[in-house]
């Protein structure tokens, strides 16, 4: 009898190890808001409340911020497809060179032409899974190490990775079972049910598998919610640890307004446009509640981890926004496309699970590709060879406790060597920048010129210290950082000489 | 130690027990065909090998028949939604009043404008998956049974089973997990990837989820098998149970050539619109053969069952098909749309798992919305209360040769209220028709007159033999049945009144 409890006794023991080993893998969300600045909130990224803080409203993502880490310096790149490609590839743009957004159709650069220089030799027809796919940059997708691991993978909304005509424009060829309405493409033809998303039309921005929403009165935001919810229910009621990167169209434009919230803006006295912008922002928001309520509902709250990020700054460009052009991220300078603050630093949360840091703010910079190896921490996923190098480090040692929050000696570098739009205007087009600790230099291709800032004394870089002599040390060092790094990653750089 | 070991030998019992219930879940995949008629295949559903059979390519097709039971006398209605609801829901067409095929739009029913008959009150709309949609059959699809039952759901291709604007329109709201390319359209715009599946016109028929092929030399039905493939390869790794519903948008038209197969037909003396029609088949029949290739690589051939079927018979209008109109289902009589066999018989064969019958002809009658519980005892899937009446019967006992090839007793109905084209031509348009045994009575609305053919003796329908003596007891039963089951089934007929 004892010899047979004994063993019943190793029986369970080994059970419920299992069951616990098969509870520990935790589930993961990536909420990707499109063109969201750093103030496009109510949650203070910045040490005081702003003006823009007091006019938004995104209740949800303070009580992320309550459930976890908010980062005060995180960073993406300047534009859509290039933040994209780093956070599902853990690479930098200076190793991925898919410097700019991808056309919607393949092998069509979108640079604006330009008397000084050639549209540089840039990946760009964006990411692909797989290798000899021209102008593309090969690397496997998180969102594959997690499917060939038991992951049920779900995308939803905005994908925007690779050009039409190439594996990486699929999500299905990227590593996830589910795809919702996810394509080439950068923006939607319309945010209405109303109008059928566009779909109905000649322009290719309509949104696809929406179908049920048509003729409804109904927001895309929303209507991507609901469709993502649907798609965990399977593995939520079959135990499947699951991934989930929504990636909402809102905030890009056109902006259009969210009738549910628009009307209080127009109250407060915000303009149509902002008062459009700022509906999309409370729309945005009130979707990321869903998915808390969703997650509680289910009891599975305390085993998501969630990881709200921007893929850039906030669009500051009038029309379409309104008001003083390049200033819509104040106190950060410029905005999307830019690089500047406005146009590279975001908003990022990320929501631990149980047992992990809460409430608690990082000031240490972060960048995009560091999300790739933090999901590779989440998830307990031992990888082994890999076709890309990983430029990113894991945030993951923020959320155990283990890492201290320090200002870091780490270079994040930035390059846009493409025209993105037809003005330099605040910072865009022909810039490369490294941040380095509190300070940022950046390199202007087009006038071989340096601006240097230090980021707590002057965060709205306004004071160029590049000629001042105290800082000139550093200036040299980040100087040869920055060209030592963009030499090494053989990335291309603006060029008179036409390139085929 | 003898204690020890009786234990351990009743928990690896248990083990064995619980991973052969794991096994025994068998997979099913269902190869829908669009507008396939009984000919379009070199497998001889007829007694004899007929011309078509001659003509057209189909080894993979011939393949499937060995390895099962192909069904002679199989039914689907005259045209696509009716068919493709009944699969769904295993009702009847005059239980589910889909009685024509669904507009892309809602609240657009699709009949001609006539003289004699307005709009019947049909559900215009399609299929729902829930309560309360106007102009909708409400019912619980196959694919929702078995995704709450732990199937592995996957869609691929032409869905049609209800208008946007409405669940029906999703397949993700029809129980699918996963979703490629199926939307409220019928059609598609091309089946080119040269042509990127004509989504980037204005034409609503561009086919979705295929961007990964623009540009490309690959025809839809290649296209669509790639993705089909990819979507297996989870649930195949992970042992779940799949339920595969591939639905090709071939053979419907744009008639345009699979140019892997095209000059072939050409060469053998077709005109180009027949050999389009020819290569179309073969590009079909390859799909298969990869279906088949991908099961026995992964060695779950044995455990997964094979529905193919196409929804209605094989288009028989001149354009877009050549030659003489209403003859290329010959020897059946007419084609797509008419009440005749051409339009309603099709190709079914139905492969089982190890141990099931194979090799064999069952001549016995049956009809689409069988289906539904074929899959059902298939599954092994217990279900408890369902919104509709299940008017299809299980074909399984044909599969594990419990049930007898018989002539069969079991009355099937074929119910059109509805103008499908603008001349009632060769069986179209106000007919209604049952099939019992032998003897088939056609019911024609608009003249109030009938036709009565024995099937056996005259599969071509040339015989009309309303007015002979010796049947008229079988007329007036079967006209008794016909009308008796319209009655009771509050189905919509057609009427001068105008209903709104």
């Amino acid at each position: 009898m004892k010899r047979r409890l004994k063993f019943a006794f190793i029986i369970i023991l080994l059970v419920n190890i299992s069951m616990l080993q098969a509870q520990k893998k935790p589930n993961i969300i990536v909420f990707m808001v499109d063109d969201m600045g750093w103030q496009d909130t109510s949650y203070p990224f910045d040490s005081a409340l702003s003006a823009y803080n007091k006019i938004y409203s995104t209740p949800n993502m303070q009580k992320l911020a309550k459930m976890g880490v908010a980062f005060t310096n995180a960073y993406s790149t300047p534009v859509c497809t290039p933040s994209r490609v780093s956070l599902l590839t853990g690479m930098n743009v200076l190793q991925h060179q898919v410097t700019n957004w991808t056309s919607p159709f393949k092998d069509a650069p979108t640079g604006q032409k330009d008397k000084q220089f050639a549209e540089p030799k840039w990946n760009h027809n964006g990411l692909s899974p797989v290798p000899g796919i021209p102008h593309t940059a090969y690397a496997t997708p998180i969102s594959q190490i997690l499917k060939d691991n038991g992951y049920f993978t779900i995308h939803a909304g905005k994908a925007h990775w690779a050009s039409s005509g190439t594996p990486g424009s699929n999500p299905y060829s990227l590593g996830f079972i589910v795809n919702i309405a996810g394509t080439s493409t950068g923006r939607p033809a319309s945010f209405l049910g109303k109008e059928n998303f566009g779909r109905n039309t000649a322009d290719y921005h309509g949104v696809e598998n929406m179908q049920e929403y048509f003729g409804k009165d109904i927001y895309l935001t929303e209507a991507l919610t609901l469709e993502a919810l649907k798609a965990l229910d399977y593995p939520v009621k079959n135990k499947l640890p699951f991934f989930l990167n929504l990636g909402h169209y809102a905030l890009h434009d056109p902006l259009m307004a969210d009738n549910r919230y628009y009307e209080k803006y127009l109250a407060q006295g915000l303009s149509k446009n902002e008062a459009k912008y700022a509906s999309m922002i409370e729309g945005m928001d009130k979707s990321l509640g869903d998915i808390l309520a969703y997650l509680e509902k289910h009891a599975i709250i305390d085993n998501t981890h969630i990881i709200f990020i921007s893929d850039n700054g906030g669009l500051s460009l009038t029309p379409p926004r309104d008001g003083e052009p390049h200033t819509h991220n104040a106190p950060l300078r410029s905005g999307k496309g830019s690089i500047y603050e406005g146009g590279i630093r975001v908003p990022l949360i990320i929501k631990g699970t149980k047992g992990n840091v809460k409430g608690k703010r990082i000031d240490t910079p972060v960048i995009i590709e560091d999300i790739f190896p933090t999901i590779l921490d989440m998830s307990k996923v031992r990888y082994s060879a890999l076709p890309q190098k990983i430029d990113g480090r894991s945030a993951m040692g923020y959320l155990d406790g283990k890492t201290k929050n320090d200002t870091d000696s780490r270079p994040l570098f930035f390059h846009t060597p493409n025209k993105w739009t037809q003005n330099d205007g605040d910072g865009f087009n022909y810039k490369s920048a490294v941040r380095k600790g509190f300070f940022k230099l950046i390199y202007n291709w087009r006038q071989d010129s340096y601006e240097l800032y230090h980021l707590i004394d002057d965060i709205g870089e306004k004071n160029n210290l590049i000629a001042v002599k105290e800082v000139q040390s550093i200036a040299t060092e980040l100087k040869e950082i920055l060209h030592t790094r963009i030499k090494s990653s053989s990335s291309p750089v603006p060029s008179k000489t036409v390139e085929k």
